[in-house]
């Protein structure tokens, strides 16, 4: 049971984590700072924020909990605004999606405070931003994945665990290169892939005519094109080495295919959509433990 | 109201129109054909058929509405097993995904019966394949798009409309070169994407921890990579020049997210981005009429 939570940032990643963190009755209050005071006004309307604060470190002031839920891209600036404020005690996440560029921003940013940092990574999300869509059920059944720096105090990441796991996740522990690695490969080649295909479609002179005609497979393959602008651009360039090698081995599956596809080998190409196919269809998300899984 | 539906392939997308049609009470009754005398034995278990025919043929004879619902490179086989007892009233239809093919082979099977057939394209259908999945829901909603031929009778093209309109179809009419280009387009390509990323990640060594942290947006964006191999063999060979051609538009657009990533130009890459992300987001299936359309 925290004291205080300091919320940096009331869009959806922030504006959920608090009314899940009020339900599950783990908090007494919450002080919220977010640049806009449109957002904030709404935050505290819907129940997510009891307080608004005038600024991040005021936010973050008798805290014992303090959550960053900003552009990865602004996470440094954030930590620097907030540092003074922050304790020995005070534990402090982000739920940023990228995890190298968090570390080297905490370790420029925080000092003697890097102890208190426990980065995060929610796999949650929805297509559409902002605290009009914050859902106290956003993180429920979800994984998240700490990513902890040698310096990180025990008891801080054992603090972290144990709040995600009241909210119904499933914590794993990893480094931020291999989380970055995987991250890449899973969730930010097949955003930028995503991207690319509706550009594509949506340029052509008949664009509009083809999506008119577009079913549930496209529905479905493109949702992903709907995130935040804002927040994959800053993942696209924080991580882009990994994810080039992704698309790299990516674009020689896809020559495969063409090459298959172009000198009409049914059976070699069969069989390669037959291996893909049966190894989707016997995927299920969250059904295996990951190493370092508490 | 037809007195009898002579159903060529019993799966997912055959018994699901046999079931459809007798829930509307299009139909007295159904005689179907299959290859699997266990696809036939489940068939009639579940209600899509009445009969079990011995040859297509046989399924064919006295029934004034002939479904073929086969893997697209089995059509003109098909056709040519049936069409001695194609008369000029039946009305014969298809369900593949690609149309030119079809057409083609439809103009070398049908003889003087080519007035008969209507080929049709319904956007419908499931990850999971099989008369397991049969559902008389699966059609309810969806676009049917018409293909006709210049033979094709305007008497059998008006029944056509008629029957999927009564299933709760949009009916959509265009040429099959225009099916195909956009098509091509909008799921082709989506499937030979999903295939060929699914199996880039798969084949990597650290392929199964990645997969075991994927989320949401890769569960989405790879479900149709479960797709069924043999129909997708047949699609991505049958309409290759198409699809390649949509291949090349689409790597073009990833190049050019890839090089500003590389180049770091935040502000061109969020533009990209935000143009795609806002235009997915005001996209909605089936919510704009096509030319043509009934």
């Amino acid at each position: 049971m925290f004291k205080q939570l300091g919320l940096i940032g009331c869009g959806l990643m922030g504006g959920s984590f608090a009314l899940a963190l009020k339900r599950a009755g783990l908090v007494g209050q919450v002080v919220g700072y977010s640049p806009s005071p449109t957002t904030l006004a709404k935050a505290r309307q819907i129940g997510a924020i009891d307080m608004a604060a005038d600024s991040a470190l005021l936010a973050v002031a008798g805290s014992d909990i303090v959550l960053l839920a900003v552009p990865v891209a602004a996470t440094e600036a954030t930590l620097e605004a907030i540092h003074q404020g922050v304790t020995a005690d005070t534990l402090v996440m982000d739920v940023g999606s990228t995890k190298r560029d968090v570390a080297d921003a905490a370790r420029r940013a925080l000092g003697e405070r890097l102890g208190s940092f426990v980065p995060a990574h929610p796999i949650a999300g929805k297509e559409s931003a902002g605290i009009d869509h914050a859902d106290a059920q956003l993180y429920s059944g979800c994984r998240v994945v700490l990513t902890p720096l040698p310096e990180t105090r025990p008891e801080q990441l054992s603090k972290a665990t144990d709040v995600w796991s009241a909210l119904g996740c499933r914590v794993t522990q990893m480094s931020a290169e291999e989380h970055d690695a995987a991250f890449a490969a899973v969730s930010h080649l097949p955003h930028l892939l995503a991207f690319a295909y509706y550009a594509s479609i949506a340029q052509q002179t008949a664009g509009a005519q083809f999506l008119a005609l577009a079913g549930p497979g496209f529905r479905d393959f493109t949702r992903i094109a709907a995130a935040d602008p804002v927040m994959w651009r800053d993942v696209l360039i924080s991580n882009r080495e990994e994810i080039l090698q992704q698309s790299q081995r990516f674009r020689a599956q896809l020559d495969a295919f063409e090459q298959l596809m172009q000198t009409t080998e049914p059976k070699a190409l069969e069989s390669l959509i037959r291996e893909a196919s049966a190894s989707r269809s016997s995927w299920k998300m969250n059904s295996s433990p990951v190493g370092g899984e508490r």
